[in-house]
């Protein structure tokens, strides 16, 4: 698959390294000689992040290439992304050239923040709106808005590429999103202007509060929870008549005058300017797949998202079995500089899940109400791993012997580098006594011919 | 030290729970006759999340009583809190009766998240604003709002128990995170009521991209990075003139008529209807505990609260030493219904860290470039834990020899039950050349002390 990428800042820069690490190939224009430079930056943060997200790997990543004019890019793209500035009269003058140049197969997507499709489309040139959040290559969100056919063929593609399309289904200014943040905006530079808080104040106010609830409910689901037993339309009647009280002042927009954009300004350096913006972008990257990490283990909100799209991420299959692979995340790192030893057995253990549903001791196996429990584990630390270096788990069966089963991981690096063997002995247990017993035939048949042909690869292995 | 809540609702069960964990004794005054059970429930949730945010053990839980009066609540009390209704009439008698009660030296914080204090204190009743989040268990924020003094006695107890304080330093209705919350309610009542999105596409549109940065860095350091290499003022001149585009036509308040209220809750029921409410505080409790966990690596916002209040918990000193200590968060368990394998080895690692404090190889020393590699370790799983569960990590030195250093960690339970044994193996390596060496000497003599002591106990521990 192609991707043309038609003006390459912040936002197209994102969109090409999500094509990109996803396995499409994509083609970027944009006229600023410094274009090459800055879309390099944000890939370099893209292939540190975005990895560290899944359990898997992602499949190879596609070609790269810079292109010369706008026809040439285009030709040949399954999705066109524009990203020029946000003045109707450039994207219409892009888009009627973009829809010149573009199969009629391909969706043209515009990443504009507040035109409607309507504005975009006045011209002839056909466009969608698909309007992604920074950084494009770790949120998810892209809201699709416009005509209902490219849309459907539009969502499809977007969540192969591991993000949330969320169609709008009536056209208004800046979408959904983006309401929200001008609303909090408009606050904000009331707040700060009339010396209530300093941008800082404002900052903590969020994160160290709502911001938390945010991430992982939204709005409506938080208030249905504040309500309690009452349920949401109590909650309802309690705050709703806020909406008539001096709280809503504030809501005319304030002069936006040099003297509020210097205040501002001087405030967020005294707040920030102790950090560069990429050192900044590292901390919000290395935090946003913290968070994503923690809420895959929940399923909530986006990360529902990445473990749906883990599961459509295609395993080749080999013998001895590639049982789990990692780019390691910084998070995993330590005070060494390295990462810290419980994410070696982290990944292995992730490697005896794999395994087990090669031998039919899979999700349906445990929800019937038997499993593996594991009774001991060694590991020989045998080379150092930092953050975004890759890891394959390949997984032998060693031990075939009643209840018991054994199992040797070898925590390999590309280069072929062992970073880690790990040795582990399980017990097959009934989930429901919680006491051994031994496993159905044909399960044992399965891990006994495993046990026969990895015996034999781990012998030559140690030939070698 | 003393706390007395006035209001047992959803606000001040969370201040009850938030106290009794940090080991306050907390009296509780509620009329309604359900208030004990529904104080219970909140502080079931509170005991199952807020001590899995820690590494370390809370102090032991304070005492819990239900007063007959306000007076009888107040007359000990270091910190009264007032969470009733959100009327100022009732504020105003309940305040004069809190004062009339209280001790001159108590703090008396009042919930309101709305009320200035000028209005709280009209009628002469000494009170600041102390306006928590929803669950006030486990987030941090609290704005302070009032009279100096008063603030400046309560903002160092607020860290006490894990809060982060923010003193608002001019007073404004709604203080400021509220601020925020109404401007967005509005837009939302909007959305929902012009049918442009319903309750689940708002939540979506939020926790699928901005609210995972909001959790975070909050709204202007957010900008200042989306601003790029060109900053905040950049950004500012970008985003500044929206305020003059039609995005802002919604500002007037719609009309909070049945039919909206019945439309929300309409469709508030069909998004979440399938969890009850319980279920949901879980789910968020998990969430946020996920999330809370994750900033913590990088020591972000709310993270590094956590890790500063952890500091301050007082460790008692034991031999063999009790190098870590965890309630078991629900985000450690797996599909087998218990902790995973990988966590006692996190346990485990974590001893590791203590015990090299012990000894002199702490974070200076570390930074010195110096440090202990693992080369093996072996974990042998004895005993299920669940979540909830606490484990105490103590670790007995078992080899001292040239540069290697052997450690056997007992992971416990309460009542004794030792739930694994871990064997670690280290190498003293210098940081700058990744190579082993040997520990300065005197190091080599704590743990070569330590070695003899702690092998006839576990001597003696096996005779047993």
């Amino acid at each position: 698959m192609k991707a043309a990428i038609i003006g390459g800042g912040v936002i197209g820069g994102g969109w090409a390294a999500r094509f990109l690490l996803n396995g499409w190939d994509v083609a970027i224009l944009d006229p600023d000689p410094e274009a090459e430079r800055k879309i390099t930056e944000v890939l370099d943060n893209a292939r540190r992040a975005l990895p560290g997200l899944y359990d898997a790997a992602l499949p190879p990543e596609g070609r790269l290439r810079f292109a010369d004019d706008l026809a040439q890019a285009c030709a040949d793209a399954d999705w066109i992304q524009e990203s020029v500035p946000e003045r109707l009269e450039i994207k219409h003058s892009v888009l009627a050239e973009i829809d010149a140049a573009a199969p009629a197969s391909a969706v043209i997507g515009s990443s504009t923040s507040g035109f409607k499709p309507s504005e975009l489309t006045a011209k002839g040139a056909r466009a969608i709106v698909a309007h992604p959040f920074n950084p494009v290559y770790l949120l998810p969100l892209v809201e699709l808005v416009g005509e209902a056919a490219q849309c459907a063929r539009a969502a499809p593609l977007l969540q192969q590429l591991g993000m949330y399309p969320l169609h709008v289904r009536k056209e208004i200014d800046a979408h959904i999103a983006d309401r929200f943040l001008e609303a909090v905006w408009r606050e904000a530079l009331w707040l700060v202007k009339d010396g209530v808080a300093t941008t800082a104040e404002i900052d903590e106010a969020i994160r160290m509060g709502f911001g938390l609830r945010w991430a992982q409910m939204g709005l409506f689901e938080t208030y249905r929870v504040a309500g309690g037993e009452a349920g949401m339309k109590h909650f309802m009647a309690q705050f709703g008549p806020a909406l008539e009280w001096p709280w809503t002042k504030l809501m005319d927009v304030p002069e936006f005058t040099e003297e509020l954009v210097d205040l501002i300004a001087g405030q967020s350096d005294a707040q920030s300017g102790h950090m560069s913006i990429r050192e900044l972008e590292r901390l919000r990257d290395d935090n946003l797949v913290g968070i994503l990490r923690a809420l895959r283990r929940t399923g909530s909100g986006a990360g529902g998202v990445i473990t749906d799209h883990e599961a459509s991420l295609s395993v080749p299959v080999v013998d001895p079995p590639v049982t789990a692979q990692q780019q390691v995340p910084v998070t995993w790192t330590d005070y060494n500089g390295h990462m810290n030893e419980t994410h070696y057995l982290e990944l292995a253990s992730r490697g005896t899940d794999g395994f087990m549903g090669l031998i039919g001791a899979d999700a349906a196996y445990v929800a019937s109400g038997m499993s593996y429990f594991t009774l001991e584990n060694t590991v020989r630390y045998l080379a150092e791993v930092h953050a975004g270096e890759s890891l394959a788990v390949t997984t032998y069966a060693t031990l075939a012997e009643g209840k018991k089963m054994g199992l040797r991981h070898l925590l390999t690096k590309p280069d072929g580098t062992v970073a880690a063997e790990v040795d582990s002995l399980l017990i097959h247990v009934s989930l429901e006594t919680r006491r051994s017993c031994p496993p159905p035939t044909d399960m044992m048949d399965r891990l006994e011919a495993f046990v026969a042909t990895h015996t034999k690869a781990l012998a030559a292995l140690s030939e070698r």
